[in-house]
Protein backbone atom coordinates (compact mmCIF):
# COMPACT_ATOMS: atom_id res chain seq x y z
CA UNK A 1 0.00 0.00 0.00
CA UNK A 2 2.60 2.21 0.68
CA UNK A 3 4.59 1.73 -2.37
CA UNK A 4 1.38 1.81 -4.42
CA UNK A 5 0.82 5.62 -2.35
CA UNK A 6 4.31 6.44 -3.63
CA UNK A 7 4.01 5.54 -7.29
CA UNK A 8 1.10 7.49 -7.43
CA UNK A 9 2.48 10.58 -5.65
CA UNK A 10 5.68 10.03 -8.29
CA UNK A 11 2.90 10.12 -10.86
CA UNK A 12 1.15 13.08 -9.90
CA UNK A 13 4.34 15.13 -9.68
CA UNK A 14 5.57 13.56 -13.18
CA UNK A 15 2.17 14.65 -14.58
CA UNK A 16 2.44 18.08 -12.89
CA UNK A 17 5.64 18.77 -14.04
CA UNK A 18 4.81 17.89 -17.62
CA UNK A 19 1.30 20.25 -16.95
CA UNK A 20 3.61 23.17 -16.21
CA UNK A 21 6.00 22.37 -18.90
CA UNK A 22 3.49 22.43 -21.77
CA UNK A 23 2.99 26.13 -20.50
CA UNK A 24 6.23 27.42 -21.25
CA UNK A 25 8.16 28.39 -23.87
CA UNK A 26 12.00 28.04 -23.32
CA UNK A 27 14.25 31.31 -23.53
CA UNK A 28 15.80 30.48 -27.08
CA UNK A 29 20.00 30.52 -25.79
CA UNK A 30 22.23 31.60 -28.27
CA UNK A 31 19.74 32.69 -30.93
CA UNK A 32 22.11 35.72 -31.46
CA UNK A 33 24.34 32.62 -33.47
CA UNK A 34 21.16 32.15 -35.59
CA UNK A 35 20.46 33.04 -39.25
CA UNK A 36 19.26 36.68 -39.91
CA UNK A 37 15.79 36.20 -41.61
CA UNK A 38 14.80 40.17 -42.00
CA UNK A 39 14.63 43.44 -40.60
CA UNK A 40 11.72 45.92 -40.87
CA UNK A 41 11.59 49.40 -38.79
CA UNK A 42 8.27 50.33 -37.22
CA UNK A 43 7.87 54.10 -36.48
CA UNK A 44 5.56 56.21 -34.69
CA UNK A 45 2.26 56.70 -36.25
CA UNK A 46 2.44 53.20 -37.36
CA UNK A 47 -0.85 51.09 -36.23
CA UNK A 48 2.12 48.31 -34.46
CA UNK A 49 3.69 51.46 -32.68
CA UNK A 50 3.03 51.16 -28.97
CA UNK A 51 3.49 47.21 -29.70
CA UNK A 52 6.24 46.69 -31.60
CA UNK A 53 7.64 50.30 -32.65
CA UNK A 54 11.17 50.23 -33.04
CA UNK A 55 13.83 47.94 -35.52
CA UNK A 56 13.68 44.34 -35.23
CA UNK A 57 15.26 41.35 -36.65
CA UNK A 58 14.02 38.12 -37.09
CA UNK A 59 16.10 35.03 -36.36
CA UNK A 60 15.81 31.36 -37.24
CA UNK A 61 17.19 28.04 -35.97
CA UNK A 62 18.08 25.32 -38.80
CA UNK A 63 14.55 23.29 -38.75
CA UNK A 64 13.00 27.00 -39.12
CA UNK A 65 15.16 27.90 -41.46
CA UNK A 66 13.96 24.26 -43.64
CA UNK A 67 10.27 26.06 -42.71
CA UNK A 68 10.61 28.92 -44.30
CA UNK A 69 11.73 27.16 -47.37
CA UNK A 70 9.18 24.20 -47.26
CA UNK A 71 6.07 26.76 -45.77
CA UNK A 72 5.20 25.14 -43.39
CA UNK A 73 7.20 24.23 -39.88
CA UNK A 74 8.72 20.83 -37.97
CA UNK A 75 8.41 20.66 -34.34
CA UNK A 76 11.56 22.40 -33.06
CA UNK A 77 11.27 25.13 -35.47
CA UNK A 78 11.97 28.22 -33.46
CA UNK A 79 11.75 31.77 -34.64
CA UNK A 80 12.88 34.69 -32.70
CA UNK A 81 11.29 38.78 -33.23
CA UNK A 82 14.83 40.57 -31.81
CA UNK A 83 13.10 44.09 -30.77
CA UNK A 84 15.23 47.35 -30.18
CA UNK A 85 14.84 50.65 -29.52
CA UNK A 86 15.91 52.58 -32.57
CA UNK A 87 16.83 56.34 -32.05
CA UNK A 88 16.80 58.35 -34.98
CA UNK A 89 19.55 61.44 -35.13
CA UNK A 90 21.07 63.32 -38.24
CA UNK A 91 19.14 61.28 -40.58
CA UNK A 92 20.44 57.80 -39.30
CA UNK A 93 18.34 55.47 -37.28
CA UNK A 94 20.63 53.13 -35.16
CA UNK A 95 20.27 50.24 -32.26
CA UNK A 96 19.45 51.35 -28.83
CA UNK A 97 18.38 49.07 -25.73
CA UNK A 98 16.86 45.64 -26.73
CA UNK A 99 12.75 45.90 -26.04
CA UNK A 100 11.86 42.20 -26.16
CA UNK A 101 12.86 38.67 -27.28
CA UNK A 102 9.91 37.47 -28.49
CA UNK A 103 9.82 33.58 -29.45
CA UNK A 104 7.68 31.67 -31.60
CA UNK A 105 8.48 27.63 -30.52
CA UNK A 106 6.89 24.79 -32.65
CA UNK A 107 5.35 21.99 -30.63
CA UNK A 108 2.41 21.40 -32.52
CA UNK A 109 1.41 18.94 -29.99
CA UNK A 110 2.28 21.01 -26.45
CA UNK A 111 0.75 24.09 -28.17
CA UNK A 112 -1.92 22.53 -30.48
CA UNK A 113 -4.61 25.36 -28.80
CA UNK A 114 -2.29 28.25 -30.93
CA UNK A 115 -1.98 26.31 -33.91
CA UNK A 116 1.11 24.45 -32.96
CA UNK A 117 3.60 27.44 -31.75
CA UNK A 118 4.01 28.36 -28.21
CA UNK A 119 4.41 32.37 -28.00
CA UNK A 120 6.27 34.05 -25.31
CA UNK A 121 8.33 37.39 -24.73
CA UNK A 122 11.18 37.88 -22.84
CA UNK A 123 11.22 41.26 -21.34
CA UNK A 124 14.40 43.50 -22.35
CA UNK A 125 17.31 41.52 -21.66
CA UNK A 126 16.11 39.14 -19.25
CA UNK A 127 15.76 35.50 -19.94
CA UNK A 128 13.54 35.00 -17.27
CA UNK A 129 11.24 37.96 -17.29
CA UNK A 130 7.93 37.07 -19.41
CA UNK A 131 6.08 39.37 -21.05
CA UNK A 132 3.29 37.04 -22.70
CA UNK A 133 2.94 34.25 -20.01
CA UNK A 134 -0.28 32.87 -19.87
CA UNK A 135 -1.67 35.59 -22.63
CA UNK A 136 -0.32 33.85 -25.93
CA UNK A 137 -3.77 33.54 -27.07
CA UNK A 138 -5.09 36.92 -27.49
CA UNK A 139 -1.32 38.57 -27.05
CA UNK A 140 -0.28 36.90 -30.03
CA UNK A 141 -2.22 34.24 -31.50
CA UNK A 142 -4.86 36.52 -32.14
CA UNK A 143 -3.07 38.57 -34.81
CA UNK A 144 -1.30 35.59 -36.75
CA UNK A 145 -3.95 33.35 -37.36
CA UNK A 146 -4.83 35.00 -39.71
CA UNK A 147 -1.82 33.49 -41.93
CA UNK A 148 -2.90 30.55 -41.32
CA UNK A 149 -1.89 29.37 -44.45
CA UNK A 150 1.40 30.08 -44.20
CA UNK A 151 1.70 28.45 -40.76
CA UNK A 152 0.99 31.58 -39.10
CA UNK A 153 4.05 33.13 -39.79
CA UNK A 154 4.07 36.71 -40.94
CA UNK A 155 8.29 36.98 -42.39
CA UNK A 156 9.43 35.49 -45.37
CA UNK A 157 13.37 34.79 -45.84
CA UNK A 158 15.12 37.41 -47.59
CA UNK A 159 17.89 35.43 -49.52
CA UNK B 1 68.33 24.66 -72.07
CA UNK B 2 65.17 23.21 -72.81
CA UNK B 3 64.15 22.54 -69.14
CA UNK B 4 65.63 25.93 -68.09
CA UNK B 5 63.26 27.56 -70.45
CA UNK B 6 60.17 25.43 -69.19
CA UNK B 7 61.22 26.13 -65.96
CA UNK B 8 61.07 29.30 -66.11
CA UNK B 9 57.92 30.38 -67.80
CA UNK B 10 56.71 28.12 -64.86
CA UNK B 11 57.78 30.01 -62.70
CA UNK B 12 56.33 33.08 -64.28
CA UNK B 13 53.04 31.74 -64.70
CA UNK B 14 52.96 30.91 -60.92
CA UNK B 15 54.15 34.62 -60.16
CA UNK B 16 51.52 36.07 -62.21
CA UNK B 17 48.81 33.88 -60.60
CA UNK B 18 49.63 34.96 -57.09
CA UNK B 19 50.48 38.45 -58.18
CA UNK B 20 46.38 38.32 -59.70
CA UNK B 21 45.36 36.44 -56.87
CA UNK B 22 46.41 39.34 -54.44
CA UNK B 23 44.29 41.90 -55.78
CA UNK B 24 40.90 39.56 -55.47
CA UNK B 25 38.54 39.94 -52.67
CA UNK B 26 36.27 36.87 -53.35
CA UNK B 27 32.78 36.81 -52.92
CA UNK B 28 31.78 36.14 -49.66
CA UNK B 29 29.67 32.58 -50.23
CA UNK B 30 26.97 31.61 -47.79
CA UNK B 31 27.51 34.72 -45.63
CA UNK B 32 23.53 34.77 -45.29
CA UNK B 33 24.52 31.84 -42.61
CA UNK B 34 27.33 33.94 -40.93
CA UNK B 35 26.64 35.86 -37.82
CA UNK B 36 24.74 39.15 -37.61
CA UNK B 37 26.43 41.57 -35.90
CA UNK B 38 24.27 45.03 -36.31
CA UNK B 39 22.10 47.06 -38.83
CA UNK B 40 21.73 50.30 -39.30
CA UNK B 41 19.57 52.81 -41.44
CA UNK B 42 21.65 56.13 -43.69
CA UNK B 43 18.42 58.35 -44.90
CA UNK B 44 18.28 61.32 -47.29
CA UNK B 45 20.31 63.85 -45.86
CA UNK B 46 22.95 62.32 -44.17
CA UNK B 47 26.86 62.78 -45.45
CA UNK B 48 26.92 58.74 -46.62
CA UNK B 49 23.61 58.70 -48.33
CA UNK B 50 24.95 58.67 -51.58
CA UNK B 51 27.20 55.82 -51.38
CA UNK B 52 25.26 53.94 -48.43
CA UNK B 53 22.04 54.93 -48.20
CA UNK B 54 19.09 52.49 -47.33
CA UNK B 55 19.89 49.67 -44.56
CA UNK B 56 22.43 47.63 -43.68
CA UNK B 57 23.48 44.75 -41.83
CA UNK B 58 27.20 43.49 -41.60
CA UNK B 59 27.44 39.90 -41.21
CA UNK B 60 30.86 37.88 -40.17
CA UNK B 61 32.20 34.71 -39.84
CA UNK B 62 33.78 32.82 -37.41
CA UNK B 63 37.06 34.30 -37.58
CA UNK B 64 35.66 38.01 -37.28
CA UNK B 65 33.61 37.57 -34.59
CA UNK B 66 36.64 36.02 -32.57
CA UNK B 67 37.82 39.33 -34.11
CA UNK B 68 35.19 41.65 -32.46
CA UNK B 69 35.51 39.83 -29.24
CA UNK B 70 39.69 40.32 -29.38
CA UNK B 71 39.61 43.56 -31.08
CA UNK B 72 41.89 42.46 -33.62
CA UNK B 73 41.35 40.11 -36.39
CA UNK B 74 43.32 37.02 -37.65
CA UNK B 75 44.01 35.87 -41.94
CA UNK B 76 40.65 34.74 -42.44
CA UNK B 77 38.18 37.10 -40.89
CA UNK B 78 35.74 37.75 -43.14
CA UNK B 79 32.83 41.06 -42.33
CA UNK B 80 29.98 41.25 -44.99
CA UNK B 81 28.33 45.42 -45.38
CA UNK B 82 25.47 44.06 -46.97
CA UNK B 83 22.90 47.04 -48.53
CA UNK B 84 19.55 46.81 -49.50
CA UNK B 85 16.88 49.59 -50.31
CA UNK B 86 15.07 51.17 -47.45
CA UNK B 87 11.72 52.37 -48.49
CA UNK B 88 9.70 54.19 -46.07
CA UNK B 89 6.09 53.92 -46.38
CA UNK B 90 3.32 54.37 -43.63
CA UNK B 91 5.68 54.55 -40.56
CA UNK B 92 6.84 51.89 -41.65
CA UNK B 93 11.02 50.98 -43.34
CA UNK B 94 11.20 47.76 -44.27
CA UNK B 95 14.13 45.61 -47.13
CA UNK B 96 14.38 46.35 -50.72
CA UNK B 97 16.09 45.43 -53.75
CA UNK B 98 20.30 44.75 -52.83
CA UNK B 99 22.58 47.64 -53.46
CA UNK B 100 25.33 46.00 -52.57
CA UNK B 101 27.74 43.48 -50.98
CA UNK B 102 30.66 45.28 -49.33
CA UNK B 103 33.47 42.91 -48.16
CA UNK B 104 36.51 43.51 -45.96
CA UNK B 105 38.57 40.35 -46.02
CA UNK B 106 41.56 39.80 -44.03
CA UNK B 107 45.04 38.74 -45.09
CA UNK B 108 47.45 40.65 -43.94
CA UNK B 109 50.45 40.18 -46.40
CA UNK B 110 47.97 39.91 -49.54
CA UNK B 111 46.41 43.30 -48.81
CA UNK B 112 49.31 45.22 -46.46
CA UNK B 113 48.83 48.38 -48.80
CA UNK B 114 45.60 48.67 -46.60
CA UNK B 115 46.06 47.85 -42.95
CA UNK B 116 45.65 43.73 -43.76
CA UNK B 117 41.88 44.09 -45.13
CA UNK B 118 40.84 43.79 -48.73
CA UNK B 119 38.10 45.44 -49.78
CA UNK B 120 35.40 44.88 -52.69
CA UNK B 121 31.61 45.12 -53.43
CA UNK B 122 29.73 42.92 -55.28
CA UNK B 123 26.94 45.01 -57.36
CA UNK B 124 24.03 44.13 -56.37
CA UNK B 125 22.95 40.19 -56.30
CA UNK B 126 25.78 39.55 -58.72
CA UNK B 127 28.65 37.72 -57.19
CA UNK B 128 31.16 38.70 -60.02
CA UNK B 129 30.17 42.14 -60.97
CA UNK B 130 33.12 44.24 -59.32
CA UNK B 131 32.52 48.24 -57.45
CA UNK B 132 35.46 48.36 -56.20
CA UNK B 133 38.31 46.49 -57.57
CA UNK B 134 41.71 48.29 -57.95
CA UNK B 135 40.31 51.56 -56.11
CA UNK B 136 39.91 50.31 -52.63
CA UNK B 137 42.32 52.41 -51.24
CA UNK B 138 40.72 55.59 -51.88
CA UNK B 139 37.13 54.10 -52.12
CA UNK B 140 37.30 52.29 -48.76
CA UNK B 141 40.78 52.25 -47.44
CA UNK B 142 40.61 56.36 -46.94
CA UNK B 143 37.92 56.57 -44.48
CA UNK B 144 38.52 53.02 -42.68
CA UNK B 145 42.18 54.04 -41.55
CA UNK B 146 40.78 56.56 -39.35
CA UNK B 147 39.86 54.07 -36.90
CA UNK B 148 43.32 52.14 -37.14
CA UNK B 149 43.31 51.30 -33.16
CA UNK B 150 40.23 49.14 -33.53
CA UNK B 151 42.02 47.16 -36.53
CA UNK B 152 40.43 49.83 -39.30
CA UNK B 153 36.73 48.33 -38.30
CA UNK B 154 33.80 50.46 -37.47
CA UNK B 155 31.60 48.37 -36.49
CA UNK B 156 30.52 46.61 -32.92
CA UNK B 157 29.02 43.01 -32.39
CA UNK B 158 25.43 43.79 -30.71
CA UNK B 159 24.87 41.14 -28.29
Amino acid sequence: MKKLLTLSISLALVVAAFAADTAEVPYPTNYRSWTHVKSMVIQPGHALHASFGGIHHLYANDLALQGYRAGSFPDGAVIVFDLLEAPARDHAITEGPRKVVGVMHRDATRFAATGGWGFEGFAGDSRTQRAVGANAAAACFACHQSHRGRDYVFSSYRP
